[in-house]
């Protein structure tokens, strides 16, 4: 494409850096905000800049925080003995709208997928079995996408915390196999959550 | 939606204030993001404000530019007396590509549609007549997507400047009705180009 202004060009091409959006698809973006006032390209332009500049991420549970403890970590009532294991801050947010689960969470940041180039390193799986070595920990609930990724990563934490004296769990599969998470209804993830399995179970299945 | 992070929540309502973005696709973009290195979100923030602020219109077509006249029009090569009223600078660009026309263009910067509350005064017309009344144009060639708004855009345009010693011609039906002038291949657009019509014989069609 050749743009006529160096700006919309360059605007086009940062845009369609992201996930799912071409260059035509940015250049209709653009033509929208060009015909809006200003502020809201400014409003725009300065959400971004703030958002990746300014977000935290829990130090406890690596859950995405303005502060160094999210509010989930630092809420007296949760019981810090059951730690749910989740891949991303979405999926924290799928099962608190659930109001299920009254333990913390344990965000991984991803799954263990060699196509990807993610390996157990990449992601925050030492930090979890020191927190399960602390003897603080009374059971670990596995809550990853029932996906081929989802499931390595679960034996591997798995094989990691099975000496310790926890109960290991994952959620019932009740979620299809293949689904993602995030897009399964609150009935069926919560109920996921409470009828949860003990993971040597799981194998058998 | 409850996040976890105010500067989260702000991003992602700002980006899913864009036109076919949702708060999921926009939180898919922030997580995005969020994995990136931090001077992507900063160009891609930079680029969005740099464009909105800094974009200039050339004051001869209206179509973008960086100058105040645009490449287009300062370029001595291009056939003055032959206009070609089109909406926006997509389809400005879609004619370029063609390599068909070496006239000039005017920019409407939209079409005719009561129903979105786009009357004549809201577009690039009345500089258009200014144009056709100065003497020095040929022919002006309507060059409008074959929707319903084109077509009242182009008969609007027409009984304007029907009085004045011009010739006004449309471009060739080849592109299927209802279909967007953006996205015609662009050997049907060269040839709608160069099979252009009088507009009076258009009419009986």
């Amino acid at each position: 494409m050749e743009f006529p202004s160096k700006f919309i060009e360059n605007a086009v091409n940062e845009i369609s850096s992201l996930p799912g959006i071409g260059k035509k698809t940015a250049l209709r973006l653009v033509l929208f905000l060009l015909k809006q006032p200003k502020s809201q390209s400014i409003n725009l332009s300065n959400a971004i800049e703030q958002m990746r500049l300014n977000v935290n991420f829990c130090k406890k549970c690596h859950n995405i925080s303005d502060t160094d403890n999210c509010e989930i970590c630092s809420n007296p009532n949760r019981d810090e003995s059951i730690i749910c294991v989740v891949e991303d801050i979405r999926d924290v947010m799928a099962i608190e709208k659930t109001s299920s689960f009254r333990g913390l969470y344990h965000v991984l940041g991803g799954k263990i997928s060699p196509l990807d180039g993610i390996g157990p390193d990449e992601l925050n799986i030492e930090s979890l079995i020191t927190k399960v070595k602390s003897n603080q920990i009374k059971e670990v609930i596995l809550a990853l996408s029932s996906t081929m990724e989802g499931d390595t990563t679960n034996f591997y934490i798995y094989r990691k915390i099975s000496d310790f004296n926890i109960i290991t769990s994952t959620i019932a599969r009740g979620i299809s196999v293949g689904d993602n998470l995030e897009f399964t209804d609150e009935i069926t993830l919560g109920r996921s959550i409470t009828n949860r399995i003990p993971f040597e179970k799981s194998l058998k299945d």
